[in-house]
Parts: structure tokens; sequence; C-alpha cells
């Protein structure tokens, strides 16, 4: 068994070594600079721990990991042109440092990159590899389709909201564990086990970064708390608000739209969010889909001790304050 | 042997099949708007030839095939955007017809959905398939990469030229036949000779495009001639036309760079060209990379009534008058 630390080390040093084979080459520059911005390397480290839970060589799963890493880097390029976001971990995105047509050919050679890597494993996995990648690669596209058709709509439904974030966060943590899960000689229950973990993990992960968002301690996110509020997102938070709120809190939510005053405008709207209880209706619902994750988890055929690495990670996830 | 037309149908109701499954799926409704708009097929026709001159069952190639078409596609989705082209085949662009993020994501799932095809075919193929067709596909990226960075240029020598045309059109097709050879079984010496092929066939067709633009017949392209010229493009004539003009010519040249009577500058810069001879010189440079096309499909060896339909179809591109 590897210790979370051991393979977050290994992840980092393929992806310093992808990055140095891609040199100084124009189309790969942002290549190489969105995937220098860090990140958590989560995706990476899912596949790892899940191929070592069922085999004791990941080796075959290396690649693949820094696939799915590479893959995810490639849809924040390509969304934060959608999304007309000017910062990314800090930095500038890449839209903004090059511009719109550098981004778009730039991901598109990191897309085909994700395919590069996804095939370097042992040949009699590569067909199963691809089938999961690609039903994943384009549900993640249909998840991001969802979230830009809801930005235009006013009546989404907390069912759609929650399949809204299971194509666009979940089902590529689904993705990486069921990889890894493929490497390892999984069975066919095992691997459909490990993914259901992930996509519950995913589920309440997304929807902590929601709590957190409007819930949070800026000083411990680094981000702005009530951003959501301000963009008037609506996510799990305003669409339940919605659902529950009496015809006065209805007006006031609505007189808040477009109120100029942020300070304010934060304020009064995470007040009516609390008198309404959503923290804690929140909370409840991420650690709902955390226990089903690790019920999912507990259902697998193999020893307990093999799935330490990843309950200590669902774990870390969890517990998380930024 | 298949016939040609045989092969353009089994094409066609492929991509109808294909697009059928697709539906009414907001994010593939682009796909399938695009691959309506008609085209050749050349280049999934050029993989079921080359399958078929190596082997008697191109079923396996099929899927393959229709993958390319798919990925041509997807390229001229983007190719669209970042060349701000309002019209493709007579019909609105798919960001004109949508938006921008709608021909990002569709193009971005139109990709992955390449990858999809591309592995329905023999499991032992899949691996060496897609190591050729990700090998393509980034060299179609760098030579669209090139060709942007070409327009900011001023020093663009012929050789550059030839080596984007290389990578953006020619690859492809090089790519296309090669995938048809390995479903095929063919030789290694035979999947390079026929790859080669495609290559020089490729060079001998996008120059050719850039000669009927400048000196073909307006009333059977369907295109305005002279739409280069207009544009300022450093294409093969005008790169030839800098080296070889007089000082006084490239004055004549130099003063028509920004006349903005289009009749009176294609007039006066067909003309100059015609009277450096570079008709003529690029009618035999088409030629020149045919017959290397042709030299490399004799070397291949296989019985010649296996090459037939190959040559024929290099013919028909050779001799196209649009």
């Amino acid at each position: 068994m590897h210790s979370l630390e051991e393979l977050q080390s290994i992840i980092q040093k393929k992806i310093d070594g992808f990055c140095r084979k891609n040199g100084e080459e124009n189309i790969l520059q942002p290549v190489n600079y969105i995937l220098n911005l860090g990140g958590k390397r989560i995706r990476p480290l899912l596949t790892l721990l899940s191929a070592s839970a069922f085999s004791d060589d990941i080796e075959d799963a290396i690649y693949p990991a820094i696939a799915i890493e590479v893959f995810h880097n490639f849809t924040l390029m390509h969304d934060d042109i959608m999304d007309n976001a000017p910062i990314r971990r800090g930095q500038p995105t890449v839209h903004e440092k090059w511009n719109r047509d550098v981004a778009i050919l730039s991901g598109d050679a990191m897309l085909i990159q994700a395919y590069q890597l996804i095939i370097k494993t042992r040949s009699e996995c590569i067909e199963s590899i691809m089938e999961t990648f690609n039903t994943t690669a384009l549900e993640v596209c249909k998840g991001q389709q969802l979230d830009m058709d809801f930005q235009s709509r006013n009546d989404v439904t907390l069912e759609e909201y929650i399949e809204m974030i299971r194509l666009k966060t979940s089902v590529l943590l689904g993705g990486a564990v069921k990889i890894g899960a493929i490497v390892g000689n999984a069975s066919a229950e095992d691997q459909e086990a490990i993914y259901d973990f992930a996509i519950a993990l995913g589920l309440s992960f997304q929807l902590w970064d929601d709590y957190l968002d409007t819930f949070g301690d800026g000083s411990k996110t680094g981000k702005q708390v009530g951003g959501d509020i301000l963009a008037n997102k609506k996510t799990y938070i305003m669409i339940r608000a919605i659902e529950l709120a009496s015809a006065e809190q209805k007006a006031t939510l609505n007189a808040q739209w477009n109120n100029e005053n942020p300070i304010e405008k934060i304020d009064v709207v995470t007040s009516l969010f609390r008198s309404l209880q959503l923290d804690t209706l929140l909370k409840q619902q991420v650690n709902d889909y955390y226990q089903l994750a690790l019920q999912r988890l507990d259902s697998m055929s193999i020893p307990s001790a093999k799935k330490e690495s990843l309950r200590q990670l669902a774990q870390a996830l969890h517990s998380r304050e930024y």
C-alpha cells in the first residue's frame, strides 16, 4: 500500500515530466501553464487509490491517472472561456493571458493529449478504459451544457440541479476510480460499487462547496464568502430557499436580486437562508451523500484495510474548511 | 472490391445512423447540423478504400472511417470560430446559428464522439489505431496554430507554408489511409507507403485549391475567384510571387495590399501572378505531388488491381475543377 503523500508525489513527478516533454511549443505552452497553476490533484489520486485497493501494482494506472488530470484541466480551460472567467487559482486564465483562439486550440490539443496518456497502460485494458473515459468525458460536457442552460432559467428544480452537478463534477470522480479499478482487475460488482462511492462523494463534495461559498469562513476558504449570492447563482441553497420561503421571504429575495450594495445583499440573503435553516439542511444533505459513499465503499468485496486510504481521502474532503 | 459509389453510400448511411442516435439532445444538435451540411466525405472514403485494398472485409474499418469524418467536422466547427467565418457550405456556421459557447462545447463533444467511434473495431487494432489517430489529431491542431501564426507574419517561407498545409490538410488524409491499412492488416512497409501516398495527394489537393481560388473558373467552383487575393492570404502563389517579383512588381503588390476596389485588386494582382507564370509554376507543383503520390501507390506490394479505386479517387481529386 502507498500512502496518500507517496501517491501525490508520484502524480506531481509524472505531471512535471509530461510538461517537460511538451517543451516550449506554442500550442502546448498554455497546457503547461494551466497544469502548473496547482490544484489538489484529487482525480488522479482517486485513480491510483482505486488501483491500489485492487492490486499491489499501480504502475499501469499512473498514465491513465495523469490523463484524467489533463482532461480535467482541459475542461477548466474551455469552461473559463464560456464563463468569461478572468482568474483561475489567483492567476489569469488562459484566454486572458493569451487570447480566446489560443484557449480553444490549446484546449483541443490538451483533450487529444489526455487520449495519448489514457492508452499508456496494459493493452488488454485499453478498450474498457476508453469506453469508461469516453462516456465520462461526454457526460462532463453535458453537465457544462446544463449549467449554461440553467443560467437563463428560473424554474430549475432540485432534482435537475443535482443531475447537473452529478454530470459536471461527480462522473469524473466516478470515471477516475472506475479506470483505476479496471487496471486493478476489479470485479464488475466492485467496479460498480467504487463508481457509486465516487459519485456520492462528488455530490457531497460539490454541495459542501456550495455550503462554504455561503456559510464558510472566508479567512479559511481564501474566497469571498457570498460569491454565489452576488452572482444570483441557482445552487442547492437558492433552489431550496425558493421552495421553502413564505410569500414575504420570496418578496425579500426578489428585492435583493438586483441590489447593487454587495455587503447588504450578502447580509440580507444569508440571514434569510439561515432563518430557513438552510445551513443545517444543506449540511445534512452533504452528510447523507457522504454516508452513502462510505456505505458503497464498505460494500466492496476486498479487505477493509485495502479501502483505508480511500476512506481517508473521503474524510479529508468531507471535513475540509476550504 | 467495392465501387466508389457503394462505399460512399455505406458512409452516408452510417453518418445518418450516427445522427439519428444523437437525436435532439441540445449539445449534439450542432454536431448533426454540421455533419448534414454535406461535403465530399473524402477522408472516410480513403479509409475504406485503403482497408479494401488490403482486405476483402472492410466491416471493421467503417466506424473508424466515420470517426475521421466526425473529427474533420469537429475541426471545422472550432476553426470557424477562430476564423470568424460566418458561412460554411452556404449555410451559417455553428457559432453564427447558435453562439460561440455552443460551438466550443459541441465541438468538444464531437471530438469525444470521434473517439467513441474510432474504437468500434477489432479489439486487437485499437491500440495501433489510437496511436495513429492521436498523432494525426495533434498535428492537425498544430497546423491550425501555424496557419493562425502566419497571419501576423510577413516572412513566411515556401517551406513553412508547405509544412503548414501538410499538417492542416495532408496528415488527416494520411491518418485516414493508415488506419484503413491497420484494420486491413497491411505490412509496416505498405502502411508507410500508403501514408506517403496520401500526404503527397493532400499537398497536391491543397495547392490545387489555391490554384482554383486564383486561376479557377468561378462558374464551376461556386466560389468567388480571387478570395485569397482579397484576404491578402499568404498562400503558395503569394509567397512565390514575392520571391520572384522585380522591384517594380513588388511595389505593385504592395500598392494593391490595401486597395479597397475588389475588382481592380483581383484584376491587377492576378495579371501580375500570370506575368510571373505562377499559374504554370503552381500547376507543375500540383502535378509533381500528384505523380509522387502515384509512385508511392505503385510501390505498394499488393496487386495493381487492388489499388485501382485509390488511383481513381486520386485522379478525380486531381482533375477536379471545383
